[in-house]
């Protein structure tokens, strides 16, 4: 499936908006969505046809059936499995997400080095040694690995993930991590984020 | 200055390197850049012109003179003060990142409605009660609200945000934000994140 990221990004918005309303409507037209959301109704239309939902004229999309097809673009329905290298405040703060569940993944475990932390179980995940993470990968199987770790670790890091079978990497420290081509890696840049924030508001 | 989304996502890429081997090299070529950050030689140079970096031929770049274009960009330069909404697990991750002064932006405070959070200080952060958001606004200059609170609220308190003086918004719920124009707001969809990583994870 072909979807745009500027698509796939306003897709948990509808969802969330459908999740809400499922019961009360049967069906929602696309104007309907639009004014709601304060969206367009030409990008509605264009989002909703990108996965696949067909609406009927003057009744609309069927709710249920709107909700089910952004779900499964989005994932919510596949199930993968992830450790988080790196068990600070963010990682602490991912891991207690319970809302990446809905979207298909499943945090197994976390790692870290500190002792202060290591061996303890944080929102009922447990911290283990990152010495240990080898043996983990050989004995379970992740697909994903979720990097909150300082920035001089992240590469080495991931390295040994792929090494041991992880498929996609989520990374959310400022290192470009270098990766064969088998691997997706998504960055979550923070930095990156706030810099556009800026430039839209120096642009008001 | 118009710069893509694509380019600014590398830039703090590029400044975390610059800022590690600023002292030991005093020029820096496209080329070097390219094959230590495993990025495109076209894509480097096309990056490092839009901050309107000029290269010599053969020297390359100054490094810091470099390093302080992107800085620019980026808002490093700038001082920007904030608030946070929502002192759960990732607003006090967020509270605790202090990375966010390196691009300009302050955290003065935190407001939540949880006794447990209220009256207490995280990273050295004081949270309020959310019912004094208002009196806050009229008595500090905030310019950045962000909002790490439950989605059913994100639209009331933006409304109040915006009422008391805030021009932008850095959104962490899953509501769509209905805001003025004279407003900017950037939101960060982690559900939208782990779906394109599904994806690329799947045309692998």
């Amino acid at each position: 499936m072909n979807i745009s990221l500027s698509t796939l990004k306003r897709l948990p918005i509808y969802l969330h908006y459908l999740k809400n309303i499922a019961d009360s409507r049967r069906y929602i037209s696309a104007t309907f969505l639009a004014r709601e959301l304060a969206l367009g109704q030409v990008q509605v239309r264009k989002d909703l046809s990108a996965v696949g939902a067909g609406g009927k004229p003057k009744t609309g999309y069927e709710t249920n059936e709107l909700k089910s097809r952004i779900e499964s673009v989005l994932g919510c329905k596949s199930r993968a499995s992830a450790i988080l290298i790196g068990a600070g405040n963010l990682g602490r703060a991912l891991l207690a997400h319970n809302g990446f569940r809905d979207f298909g993944l499943y945090v197994l475990a976390g790692f870290d080095t500190d002792s202060r932390v290591v061996g303890k179980e944080f929102s009922g995940k447990m911290i283990y040694h990152i010495g240990g993470l080898e043996e983990y990968l050989k004995t379970n199987n992740v697909r994903l690995g979720i990097l909150t770790l300082p920035d001089a670790y992240a590469q080495e890091t991931a390295d040994k993930l792929i090494a041991g079978g992880v498929r996609g990497i989520w990374n959310f420290t400022n290192t470009h991590i270098k990766h064969p081509q088998s691997v997706a890696v998504q960055s979550e840049n923070m930095a990156a984020s706030l810099a556009l924030l800026n430039m839209k508001m120096a642009n008001k």
